[in-house]
């Protein structure tokens, strides 16, 4: 007999909507119990959250690509869990699955939401589980789609991407480089810059805490920027937006440099280069692509197989430190994809 | 014997770049005479002349989509003119021509120039010389081509265009009714708003200077925005920003309130709603086209000819006025395509 039944399940709620910079008051804690999965249903047991700086957006009221999450809501998140209760045929108490478990240590699927796929199977021998949440994940598939959607690479050219020791830009660089393109990152201090290069083999990477964003693009875009994958917005964006090509593409993936922004968001003041250089800015959502992540993964993890593709993972202990670790992405102190672990496996 | 050798040119030539607001000791006045045209070169005698809100942007230093006219040169303008003499079995007397003319009298052009096609001959059975300045010309082509490949109309769908009433927004939105779209203008004034809806048949024009963008949007676009083809920038670009539906496609194509800033250009602080929507922002510049143009003209003549298309031209006369002529596309006076007429045919 289980005793999910009284097992502890902690949760962390968003307790109010944040103003600015996300506060420990924002959140509560809350204890329910596990458990039993529902006929149809699983118990998955959290291992791994993935926290993402579209957490932030998530917490606004208001229209967005997905809908804010509610008062007194546990907090969305995906993650890696264990299946440790089953009551479908899908899935065995043991498999390790990938979904929208929340900020929780435990969390129920029905079969309703298992029949929209809400949880995905994973198969370890492609990657790590924080990788899975990493390159193989949501980040990974991020960098992925709208490198090759909307910024549709070709060899030999110039691909900026900011953020780049953080998950997406990590993808967005090591793919640019697989495919022929010159590979230009830009991250805060010495250590992410040097990282960049010489671990991930990007061609150079500019230190925007060192001095003006725009001296670094001459030195290291001789011949322009054909795709800008902007995670940050603000500045950066504008100073890349003098600098593009002919025909170059931004891909609009986010603006962690404005998700805390108590005023407006300040629009890219330079936009009328688009028009100058016949070029497009696009948003991407990642979520529109979920048909093609399993070819995307497994070419993925072929790269991280054959070595031509690292990864790097920042990785806290324990669920009740998630308000803290949050904020590791907004003050750009995360150093690699940020995972937080809530169980070891 | 000609006497053209005595023929007076008049000119209005950059004197100094402007700041700001253009006035009127930007510009220089020069006589020269008209003289013969060169071996395999033509004379051409001013007609008509387009003034258009680039204009003001040929007129600033820095890098464009082409180069800004230099100080002391005649000031760059498109044109119809007359051949009035000819060295080459390309042209002859009496043909109709368009043109980069410049602001003067008569423009030569030597065979150099016209082989890499400086002037074509017009057919004024397909429009008068005032619409081969409007539908047929420029504005129509920008219309015609940032449309039909940036915007990419469905039937069905909503499109919004501002600076409805001037030359660019009027090929634009009859073109969209045409293709079975919702057409939803945006204009100064009770004026055009009314000759935009009754004359050009929009589904309806919003009076920027009525009340708030954003209630004419709810008013007006119960759908959301499809296609936005903007000309103006600024306030309204944000406004419409917040309108657009999934996918929506933003063509920029001028930004006529941000043109004579002193201050630097303001950005869509709503920029991320191309990310919420996965919408693509684009700018386009007409002379990517100039290949394509005998196509759509075509196209557009045979609308004009069944009158599912009208146009309507501000005509301003007499060469020197062309400082205070100019100035109407920026306080929004002009009403319809601003040519100046500078001589009867």
């Amino acid at each position: 007999m289980s005793t999910l039944a009284t097992t502890a399940n902690h949760q962390i709620r968003l307790a109010r909507r944040p103003h600015g910079m996300v506060v420990r008051d924002d959140w509560s804690y809350t204890t329910e119990t596990a458990g039993e999965p529902d006929e149809g249903g699983v118990l998955v047991k959290t291992l791994a959250l993935s926290l993402d700086p579209a957490m932030r957006g998530w917490m606004n009221e208001g229209k967005s690509y997905i809908a804010p999450v509610g008062i007194g809501e546990v907090m969305r998140a995906g993650g890696i869990g264990k299946v440790v209760a089953t009551k479908t045929p899908k899935f065995a108490v043991g498999d390790r699955v990938n979904g929208a478990l929340g900020v929780q240590e435990y969390a129920r699927f029905d079969a309703g939401q298992l029949g929209k796929g809400a949880l995905t199977k994973i198969d370890l021998r492609l990657g790590t589980m924080t990788q899975w949440l990493n390159v193989l994940g949501m980040p990974g598939m991020t960098g992925y789609f709208g490198l090759m959607d909307v910024g549709q690479p070709k060899a030999g050219e110039t691909v900026v991407v900011s953020g780049a020791a953080g998950a997406v830009g990590q993808t967005v660089g090591q793919l640019a480089k697989i495919l022929g393109c010159r590979a230009v990152g830009i991250a805060g201090g010495p250590a992410k810059c040097e990282w960049v290069v010489k671990e991930l083999g990007f061609d150079a990477c500019i230190d925007y805490k060192a001095g003006p964003i725009k001296d670094g693009l001459k030195a290291h875009c001789p011949a322009g920027v054909d795709i800008y994958f902007d995670n940050v917005g603000g500045e950066i964006l504008d100073a890349v937006l003098t600098r593009i090509n002919r025909k170059a593409r931004i891909v609009i993936c986010g603006a962690i440099s404005q998700y805390n922004n108590t005023d407006k968001v300040v629009g890219p003041a330079n936009y009328l280069s688009l028009l100058v250089n016949r070029a497009r800015m696009e948003g991407i959502v990642v979520f529109d692509n979920v048909a093609r992540f399993g070819t995307a993964v497994a070419e993925l993890a072929g790269y991280l197989h054959d070595g031509r593709m690292k990864s790097r993972e920042d990785i806290v202990f324990g669920l009740e430190t998630f308000p803290e670790a949050l904020l590791k992405l907004f003050n750009g102190e995360n150093f690699g994809k940020l995972v937080l672990q809530v169980a070891e496996d």
